[in-house]
């Protein structure tokens, strides 16, 4: 069962998003603009994509649910999120000329 | 009752803020701006912004505290604490125009 | 067996790609420009660049699925995901002169 | 006992450095400026700030040596420090208009 | 033996590469520019300079055979390479003013 | 005895570097300039900043030989490597204009 799972992962991050993004991008356009008002709601934005790097790699919400009770190092987990805002707000407060 | 923790921690990190941005602005803004007087300011603002990657991906503090018993490596924990603070260093140093 | 699954993985990336590149080009270029119409379409992009970064290290489909089973830190394997699409995402944004 | 060590640690990094920055800078500046006189001087100071980031994190020296015997993997924390000491001379290059 | 293989290994990413550089270029350059015509060969340029990369630090090929063995967690090698080979097309892209 | 080592390890690296800068740099400068004729010879430069980083956090030889028995994931070394000379050589790049 888990192999099972394991292999649905694999497959979600090397072989999907086939589908026409322009298909996906009508429903509700998740990212309109990098440009936010201030350098803090350019953090959340980060937050953000941060979150939706890991829901791309993995969107089915009964795999990453099951996957949970492998976590067993969470400060790493927790350093690791970190990191990856830290690269998106590198990107959005050039966006934003830093807000100067 | 660990796995429980495991389960609210990772929820927050995928679903969390879905608040909207601009009421939790209003309390008190904790990062008006990413100018800074000094090179060294600029370095403990690095370090400001580092934390709260990590409380931003965990909020809730009493989540926070029990799952310190895991840590184990902290000698890898405090290098990409390190790490994360480089890369903000880098955001905020270029915002400042290195103090040059 | 696992041991010689192991070699050509190692050998695949060591030796590989010693075919023109131009060669490769002709059948269907996968990545024709790094300009998209929005800050969305641009992340989909970045998702894109970082499954390719993988494949183009291993594109033996039948290894990449043998090798599935060794997943055992899916957390940070995610994580990781997020961040190689963090650094993508840096890259096409300023192609994009960040959609202002 | 080692657990009230790591609570200590975490603590450290989540809720400290709340005394002001200025009251912090008067007794020792320890980083006036990003600017060097040559590379090798940038390098330097870039193994300085990868050392900071540590310090900062964790200032206890109490504490970082009683951390020390749980270090096992030497030559993954070598090559960490390496990393962002990479991180921080890029910054310092970038100020230094790359010593040209 | 294996002991002795890690000496070799660890001596030669510490103290190897003091050959003069000129002498090494004129057999074969490998990397005479970092212009390409297209993104798609620029990234396969990210990848060539990846595993370049890793044989720098390692050349002698039967000890890179002999090390093969110990490769357990492959996901996150894989990952990894994904990782640098993003560093490297940052770096192309740039180059190639993104190809714009 | 191996808990000797890793202390002298951890103080090198939080400690250390005390000695004034000038003073080390008269003997022989190891980096006069990151400068290079071709992109290749910038790669090359790339690799020794690497290795610096380590031997600049861990200069003693004989702490080094010891702890090279601890190496038992070497596939990642290579890997955090190649990703270290990958961040050295956008800087050396850009120093160079990208050899444009």
């Amino acid at each position: 069962m888990r192999q099972l799972l394991l292999i649905s992962l694999f497959s979600v991050f090397i072989f999907a998003a086939a589908t026409p993004a322009q298909a996906q991008d009508k429903p509700q356009p998740w990212l309109p603009s990098l440009i936010t008002e201030t350098p803090q709601q350019g953090f959340e934005l980060a937050v953000k994509l941060a979150r939706k790097g890991v829901t791309s790699t993995q969107s089915n919400k009964e795999v990453l649910f099951r996957e949970r009770d492998k976590y067993s190092n969470d400060a790493e987990h927790l350093m690791m999120a970190s990191q990856v805002i830290a690269l998106h707000y590198q990107t959005i407060a050039a966006a934003n000329n830093y807000w100067r």
